[in-house]
């Protein structure tokens, strides 16, 4: 192939490429309920539905080995399948694993691998049930695919936020795309020095936040305690900016959102001014913070505030109001589009 | 890492290495019957089960772009995933795709990819429900869950081969083995000239089943119409060496396979003495037939053989007498593992 006569696929734009390659999908059977545009595909199973999603990360791109602990690196694959499950207000029961390994990777990284992703399916109660591993000729790639259970009237999807609606996230963000800038300069550094030394201290949280993240299982299970059904979810992986755009796009809905609300931890800015970024980029477009945005009726307001689990930064508007950020002197921000791979 | 300090995935043998990744895996929800050690996980559904299995395909090792059609690879990467859910004696009904894509691979060949693999879906009446696009630095990696649906007491396992059963193959093998040798060879004899013209006279039939496998759900819907339900099945993938042996260790037993009933096209043997290849170690070893190796118990002999559709190869026996094949003067040459990634 020549790159030169085809179109680049950073071109399509955030939700160009996902638009283009699905609008030729047809639906052959009945049972498919939910087929492409949410966090997991949704398929009838009678007394049930199931919840299918499958997600890709590539070394490299998604991970550096030279400081990715391997058994870090397994857990946080896992968590990242099941939080497409719990996205749709289900439990996740089991999960397959593919894998491309090349010559460099050795038996007794797989054993590590494999015991961060059973270390995480145990905290998590799913189940490895399946796999495939291939040969590669270029680094390690995981594929994990998840699977989930629900009653049919209790998944919620990205496309129910009406005006008014009450926009929640949980747990503060940018802290894993702070992790990561920390891991990656500590990287730079070193390059080339003897038994380095990297310095983390006081960002203890930042690492864990980008090598160890949370399935929230725990907010859906204290949602449907409380009797609160959010009107729409999304698995926070691409950035505030982009998954509230999806649910904006999927609810044919706006946003506005507030700046000051948006919960920041302190070594998130901390780390952010030290290194001359700005804080709220960090919370809008940084990404991997793989928390849940839900929204909620306006009356569940004082509901899921007693949760004490959740902020509410904003709320929904009119589609033609579009998805904006309001900074503390009132001014309204479009918030963009990202690239294609964050 | 460094590859000095451990264990090289090859030195584990041919099922060593997935023996050693599942065997610390522990079951914790009632709804998995079946997890790792068949072409699909089997999971409670209520009315009926669902069957998961998970494929990857990595290029430069299962497939070769200078070569291969992105609308034929796409096809295939399909089948392979519906031939998993087939060889459990059950239907696939909905697939998800995760794609890693380099930066020389452009929108236009994520098309053709894509064309090829809705071609394949509705060929075989499966649903592509989702998917996950990530960049990678090298490379096209293609990532494959299949899902199926069955009733609990139709699923074919690996494990129920009984001794006395007839041994049955679904059309001749090493077909897309030599297939592949004469692409490889036709790249390498035109590398460097201009305007190529490979020479593929005669050999369609080879190019078609390596590169645009059949998913063989005529053969399931046969059986069940003719009321044969096998005791064991696979999907032959890794040969027919191999994959016997996988039916053998699941199900406890040994095998005879006689060499002049294993079925080989005329092509395959042309091109196999016109490249100095032993047809039958292609017929083998050779792998990616995508046919059926399934067991029926010796009462049902009649009945597939009037199906027209299968040959009988050979018969199970008794653990102790190993996995054996039998050259036309009777000697009994027992067969070996394979290498680990084919």
């Amino acid at each position: 192939m020549n790159k030169k006569t085809g179109t680049e696929i950073s071109s399509l734009g955030e939700f160009g490429l996902i638009d283009r390659l699905t609008a030729r999908l047809e639906k052959r059977n009945a049972t498919t309920l939910k087929a492409a545009g949410d966090d997991a595909a949704v398929i009838d199973m009678g007394e049930s539905v199931m919840l299918l999603s499958t997600d890709m990360m590539t070394e490299g791109i998604d991970f550096d080995l030279s400081y990715f602990p391997l058994k870090h690196l397994g857990y946080k694959a896992i968590v990242r399948g099941i939080n497409d499950i719990i996205a749709m207000n289900a439990k996740a029961e089991q999960v397959v694993v593919a894998l491309g390994v090349s010559a460099k990777i050795t038996v007794e990284a797989l054993d590590a691998l494999y015991e961060g992703m059973e270390f995480a399916c145990k905290e998590y109660g799913v189940d490895l049930v399946g796999g495939d591993t291939t040969a590669s000729l270029n680094g390690l790639t995981i594929s994990i695919t998840a699977v989930g259970r629900a009653k049919k009237e209790t998944v919620v999807y990205r496309s129910g936020a009406k005006e008014h609606d009450l926009i929640c996230i949980t747990s503060n963000l940018g802290a894993a795309y702070m992790g990561l800038h920390l891991l990656e300069r500590e990287k730079r550094v070193l390059s080339g020095v003897n038994n380095p030394e990297p310095q983390f201290e006081g960002y203890d949280y930042l690492l864990e936040r980008y090598l160890k993240p949370r399935a929230r299982v725990n907010i859906i299970n204290a949602l449907s305690e409380e009797g609160i059904t959010p009107t729409s979810m999304i698995d926070l992986s691409d950035g505030l900016a982009s998954d509230l755009r999806q649910i904006c796009k999927s609810s044919e809905c706006g946003a506005r959102i507030y700046l000051e609300r948006i919960p920041i931890a302190r070594q998130t800015s901390q780390l952010a001014e030290e290194m001359h970024i700005d804080p709220v980029i960090a919370a809008l477009n940084g990404g991997e913070d793989h928390e849940l945005l839900f929204t909620v009726p306006l009356s569940m307001q004082e509901k899921v505030m007693q949760l004490g689990l959740v902020d509410i930064i904003g709320h929904i508007t009119r589609p033609e109001a579009g998805v904006v950020l309001v900074t503390p002197d009132g001014e309204g921000i479009a918030l963009k589009a990202q690239a294609f791979d964050r």
